[in-house]
């Protein structure tokens, strides 16, 4: 069992220069970023309220939770804005692969871009 | 010295859907998640063609260099596209703080959300 532990004054505090806050989505056991979604206030108070993720769909319009499907659900660990309140961290412990194409990330592809240190 | 690796096809499929899209900064070293900025086409050129990101500021309307000023400039080592084609994942190697505030990272505030273990 868990307890809480939410400042809400302060997360409503990020609805106030936008509707729609982007939250970086980070598997807290590993560090890896999984994907990137949009919260409004609704999806980011059912997310305190159920521990879980919910996000707010641009093209369906609606409040959707992760996993509500496919049961590739994110607990939610922690909830961390950032320097100027329109970017929300949150660090999750995902259930099963977090992207939609079965992957474990949504940043699965090859970079379009990288480095490469020159052969010697 | 470094080469190179880039698909330019494939970095322009990013601005079909949006002039603006979200890139998650993330310390290559660490897996630390530094900050969230807008890349527009043009940003996202000079980021590959400098090996060092550029930005859109929406709030000033131009392109700007992470570090331009304070000299906390960031290296990339890669960026990868998500599943989508609507989100960047840049991984970096950070010179100094990624914060304005002096902070390593933009998000170094209290969660507003977190999970405690109940005490036993």
């Amino acid at each position: 069992m868990y307890n809480r532990i939410m400042d809400e004054k302060k997360i409503s505090a990020f609805f106030g220069k936008q509707e729609l806050v982007p939250a970086i989505i980070q598997e807290a056991r590993t560090g890896e970023v999984l994907m990137l979604a949009y919260m409004n206030e609704e999806s980011l108070a059912r997310t305190v309220e159920t521990g879980y993720t919910w996000f707010y769909s641009r093209s369906r319009q609606r409040l959707w939770q992760k996993g509500e499907e496919s049961g590739h659900v994110q607990r939610v660990v922690s909830i961390t804005g950032d320097c100027d309140d329109d970017t929300l961290l949150v660090r999750v412990e995902q259930t099963g692969p977090a992207c939609h194409t079965g992957e474990a990330t949504c940043f699965f592809a090859e970079p379009v871009y990288r480095e490469k240190p020159e052969e010697s």
